[in-house]
């Protein structure tokens, strides 16, 4: 049996769980969690907000662990090997996108809190090609939310080609945000977090912002004017679109990678002037997971992480539902 | 004293008018007008809908003429020479995007119709860079239209390398759509015209679409999957942006030249699946308009117009208030 931590209903508190594992399938490892970050879409699962929640819903899937089983075909990993699992836990393997390595863009992909049970347990299935080999370079203890956070703001750096010489705003600084201003300092980018909350400044220094500046003021951010290469939303709620992409250069772009459930608002004159666009993304392919890794190693890259043992689950919850996290909590057994 | 046609009052009949011309500038170039065509947004300027109109108002900005003034400095034209001239009428030269050859981001553009006694004229004077010569191999007396609607259309095949691989879609099939349709099927792309006119469906196969498909019938639209690289919008109507956004295919992109005042509503989740864009651009740079001139040449493209005496302009803009023109009405003197 798996001891997991499961929501029984909508939004209810989670529960110790037990369930028997499936067999492996051929292409399937197994992974012992040793530990596994809190996103904002596992509560989103645990509420039931996108209508696709079945329970008991064991959640999780910022997942660090090690090999512990192999299925008949599985060749990429071999037992106790350090690996991370992310969002999808598993491809179809027979698409043009699958073929090309953009494996997140299968219509078909399994989700590791959706399809099946996730992370919140002792231990976790998934098709060796979502699962990840950590290297040595990474602060393993800490690197659970690099495998849904970190990899869905690293894409757009790959997608978008951005480098040293780009301006990128990041809105929203929390789990997903304070990563996003690592990797693109990192890389050598000029870095300006949008936020409310003036309790961060100073965090937001430490991380390498180089302006923080209030997400709502309009008074300070339409004098920047058209300077921002790349805005990178990861906020769920509403702002004022067409001010930001007001202070987007030509040919710029306002990325959402938050989850907004209301329409996006924006006029076709703020995209037309200077070939503006807006765009999305989800999570990334495995691919650029190990190019994210890759990254992490050699920048010295690590999520800033509070810690808490999955006996403490429904504490770390609340704390993350009141926005009390810096920034991102992960659960270890 | 130069003779032209304009609104005295906000959407007035246009009525004759002279005007005595000012000096030419250093950089500047006059032209005798041979030719103009008539453009939604010259309906915009002589309506002021758009804010920026002072009266009398001269719009017109598809300009086929003969050189017959050069400024001081003007280097690039001869007298004699046959030139078009489009919605810019002049640049800064002293700005990154003017250096870069983007002039058409510059943020000091001068407009035909805005700036200036606009082309409803029997001259019209420009910056000499705005100026574009007319290859031979281009019917000039149909060409008019591809200063303005032309290059709004050919810019995204620029902008976002499409080639011969790629499946496009064009929204609204009047002066721009119609000139798109031939631009990416000479490009040897698949090209689907989206419209609500029956009416128009002959006309479409003549001009190459590959098929048609209603605009609005979401029983239509929902079962191609997601199949677009790249979708263009030329109306100015609201549609259901998402359900567009649905048959586009991973990386790519629904893009708006038309000039929608209500504001675009999409959701985050319908960008963030295929990492899908939103975009708009305006015009195009001199480089471009060479670009699609020659293509032009190349390929043997004209516009598909309808000719008007310039004193029946009244009756060609009323025809083309009601949707009645195929597909551009062309003034000539």
């Amino acid at each position: 049996m798996v001891k997991a931590y499961a929501a029984m209903s909508k939004g209810s508190k989670l529960e110790l769980f037990e369930y028997e594992p499936e067999d492996l399938k051929p292409n399937q490892v197994s992974i012992k969690v040793e530990s596994c970050g809190i996103c904002h879409s596992d509560i989103s699962a645990i509420d039931g907000s996108w209508g696709k929640s079945k329970y008991p819903m064991v959640a999780g899937h910022e997942v660090i662990g090690e090999i512990i089983g192999l299925g008949s075909d599985a060749s990429l990993h071999k037992v106790g090997d350090r690996v991370g699992l992310g969002w999808h836990s598993g491809y179809c393997h027979n698409c043009e996108h699958c073929d090309a390595g953009d494996h997140n863009f299968c219509s078909a992909t399994q989700k590791t809190v959706f399809s099946q049970h996730g992370g919140f347990a002792e231990q976790v299935t998934a098709d060796e090609v979502s699962v990840i080999p950590i290297p040595n370079g990474v602060n393993h203890q800490d690197a659970g939310p690099l495998l849904c956070g970190g990899i869905t703001v690293f894409t757009p750096m790959v997608e978008f080609n951005i480098n040293k010489d780009h301006r990128v705003g990041i809105i929203g600084i929390g789990g997903l945000g304070h990563l996003a201003i690592k990797f693109y300092k990192a890389l050598g980018c000029h870095v300006s977090a949008f936020t409310n909350s003036d309790d961060k400044n100073d965090l937001l220094s430490k991380l390498g912002a180089d302006e923080i500046i209030s997400s709502t003021d309009k008074s300070m951010i339409k004098p920047i004017g058209a300077k921002f290469d790349l805005i990178i939303s990861t906020v769920n709620v509403e702002l004022d679109w067409n001010l930001f992409l007001s202070i987007i250069r030509p040919r710029g772009r306002l990325h959402f990678v938050g989850a907004v459930l209301a329409p996006i608002e924006t006029s076709v004159f703020s995209l037309m002037g200077g070939r503006k666009s807006i765009s999305g993304s989800p999570v990334g392919s495995p691919v650029n997971i190990k190019k994210m890794l890759d990254f992490c190693s050699e920048h010295k890259i690590s999520p800033m992480v509070e810690h808490f043992k999955f006996n403490e689950i429904n504490d770390a919850i609340s704390k993350l539902r009141n926005n009390k996290v810096r920034f991102r909590a992960v659960l270890t057994w």
